[in-house]
């Protein structure tokens, strides 16, 4: 079998230029999160493939990079579904194992539980510009807290995170499921119909409201209900105060308690905030995922035209479907490929970095006089200097050049005779 | 299907305490071999099946994870053996891929390359206490350095940092494989017997040489050669200078060039290292891997009963499968999981954490006064300390018991009604 240079389809390498930024951007997360109190935990890349194809991860479960069976186990003559083939798979996301690991660990972790994970998962998506089939993730979750201090909580940590990477003028969307469902249910539509027209309603930052009024129809929903759908959401829009409106128009269908919590969340964050960003309420939001219970929320960067650059929820019902029994958790999830993307193309440079100084020692050198160099390099890095310790190139010019572009700033060659100099 | 709480079979969850423990290693590991001008890169945690089966990887080939092919590729009816079911396997070690990324980008890269990856492997061994089936490897490379200013920089930046990270009276083994074959030549066994004689031979550690002698005895080899071959192992170990012992009987078997340059990677390591470890010279280490052409060296650790904690060698002849031209390349792999371990069993405790305030909120707490006590936090955390915000729980007690053990030392309490306190 001929050997391949390449990647596997869909992933890739990651040269030198790039890891140091992402290597900065984790460093900025785990500090930053962890003043927040957020602990760092780590969960296995291979899950049961039971606990991936549970039906929580919508689209997502039809990209699983699954692993055949080893062993007696594997019996390709009897096999007659793919299921018989295999017993794991790949994550695609940090969520499902986050609630597998704390249904498993419970007892030896504190009540709230913080944590903060950062680990690749896989998607066999169809490959495209700048989407990868290995990506990573960077997640931050709550368990265990019922309040709306986990949203609050989420949201600043996020927030302060982005900004310290230097980012300006983002905006947080946040809606609530809740509210998602009382609209729908004030224009009339029945209960189980909600997926599907939040599936179109998803579509409004492409398609705006006619685009959906007219998609919905096509849908064989009554015009009236989805006109009163569209005026409910010109009015929210339009309105000086969103969510004022929605109080007032949704009293019957929407809790009180539901309502305030989510008012909570939006002043508090804003009376704490830097001004790096602003916290919207957009009642368009919708979010895929079919786990998320209440709150959800989305980054949104201008320099993405506004596309998503993570989100979150809360998904108060998924340990219930490991133990039996629920547990309150929100969580928020940052687009680290997204954001270490955006740096790259802006042409960031990560700061503090120690000098470097590029020894060059001719061939000849050895014995003695390179255990002189060597120990010289060895002092230089005790007082904190980065040392590379090289032999002299044919080419030494081109070397040097080289190195200069790696940042090389300082050159001391070696000469096996001084005079050489 | 029912979900399972457990990880998968051989896989772990990894807990607060031991993250961080892990990052902290993960920090020190970084910060040294920056020293050293090792730059960071990763690769994808999948490769094509062909690459990792391409007989480099030993016995680690048999324990691959394999992944099913997707989509119009996978064809169960058509499928004969399992190589028509796969297309790719999680990565076993981070030689293989990395020769493979270098074979890929080596245009953009400087030379010599000196390349530090950390990240994990998965072996389907037979899971045993200690070991698992996912583990993180750590290894430093250097490609396009003939000289052996390579091995002499890897195992200085290998034992600076081990010896960082606290670790003292750690040997390390070095051997070269050519010397392994002199010394084979010179008792007699023929050339095609030597990788069986050095499967033997790499029990000497624990069956001595009256055991290897038996052993290859039992397996058909002419026991005058076998004496012979044991007489020249006692006699280099019993030398006081088991190098100039070899020197001088292997004149005829070992090229000239070879072990002057042998001397001068240990003379050049002892004249420079701190006193932290030893460099001995062991002609019994053989390493497994088939890929090694020279030298070659392990860490033994006296924690672990002077079992081998990483270590690694020259593979000259592995870039050529790739591009058909040999790169000379020598590589250290640091045993990230046994140092780990180790760290954890003595009961370390990670230097400079911040201080780590809890604020706890009685439940009626909300509008104005969360927002304020938000704001607080915040203030705090700006000033450099790690601050949890949580609601007080009913067992008030308990709750800071837990967050004491968790490292908590200071708790400022909140209450709707501020009589209470």
């Amino acid at each position: 079998m001929a050997l391949s240079k390449k990647p596997v389809t869909g992933m890739k390498d990651i040269l030198p230029a790039e890891m140091q930024i992402r290597d900065y951007v984790i460093g900025v997360i785990k500090d930053t999160y962890g003043k927040f109190g957020f602990t760092s935990i780590e969960t296995p890349c291979v899950e049961n493939i039971a606990n991936l194809s549970n039906k929580q991860g919508g689209e997502n479960e039809k990209l699983i990079f699954k692993i055949l069976k080893r062993g007696e186990k594997l019996n390709l003559d009897t096999a007659e579904t793919e299921s018989d083939l295999v017993d794991g798979g790949l994550r695609y996301d940090l969520t499902v194992p986050l609630v597998r690991f704390y249904s498993n660990n419970a007892a030896s972790l504190p009540s709230p539980f913080k944590a903060l994970q950062m680990g690749n998962v896989w998607r066999a998506d169809r490959p495209q510009r700048g989407r990868y089939r290995q990506f990573m993730q960077c997640d931050i979750d709550i368990l265990g807290e019922a309040s709306n201090l986990a949203e609050i909580e989420l949201i600043l940590a996020t927030t302060t995170t982005i900004g310290r990477l230097g980012f300006r003028n983002f905006q947080i969307r946040i809606n609530d499921r809740r509210i998602l469902k009382a609209m729908a249910a004030y224009a009339g539509f029945a209960e189980e119909s909600y997926d599907s027209v939040f599936i179109t309603l998803d579509k409004m930052d492409k398609i705006g409201r006619d685009g959906v009024k007219e998609e919905l129809e096509k849908e064989g929903y009554d015009p009236a209900v989805c006109k009163k759908y569209m005026d409910l959401f010109e009015a929210v829009e339009t309105a000086e105060d969103g969510v004022a409106c929605i109080k007032e128009r949704l009293t019957d269908y929407l809790d009180e308690e539901v309502l305030a919590s989510f008012i909570e969340i939006i002043e508090s964050v804003r009376a704490t905030k830097e001004d790096t960003f602003e916290l919207v309420f957009d009642p368009t939001l919708v979010r895929g995922m079919s786990y998320y219970t209440g709150t959800i929320f989305e980054i949104a960067m201008p320099e993405f035209g506004g596309t998503a650059c993570g989100g979150g929820g809360r998904y108060d019902e998924m340990v219930g479907k490991f133990t039996g029994q629920n547990v309150p958790a929100c969580g928020f999830s940052i687009g680290f490929e997204r954001i270490v993307l955006l740096l790259m193309e802006k042409g960031f440079q990560v700061p503090t970095q120690p000098e470097k100084v590029a020894y060059l020692i001719e061939k000849g050198v050895s014995g003695e006089e390179l255990c002189n160099v060597i120990a010289k390099a060895k002092e230089e890095r005790d007082t904190g200097r980065q040392v590379l310790v090289a032999r002299m190139n044919k080419n030494k010019k081109f070397q040097k050049e080289q190195l200069t572009a790696e940042g090389y700033t300082e050159f001391k060659e070696f000469y096996k005779n001084p005079l050489k100099v």
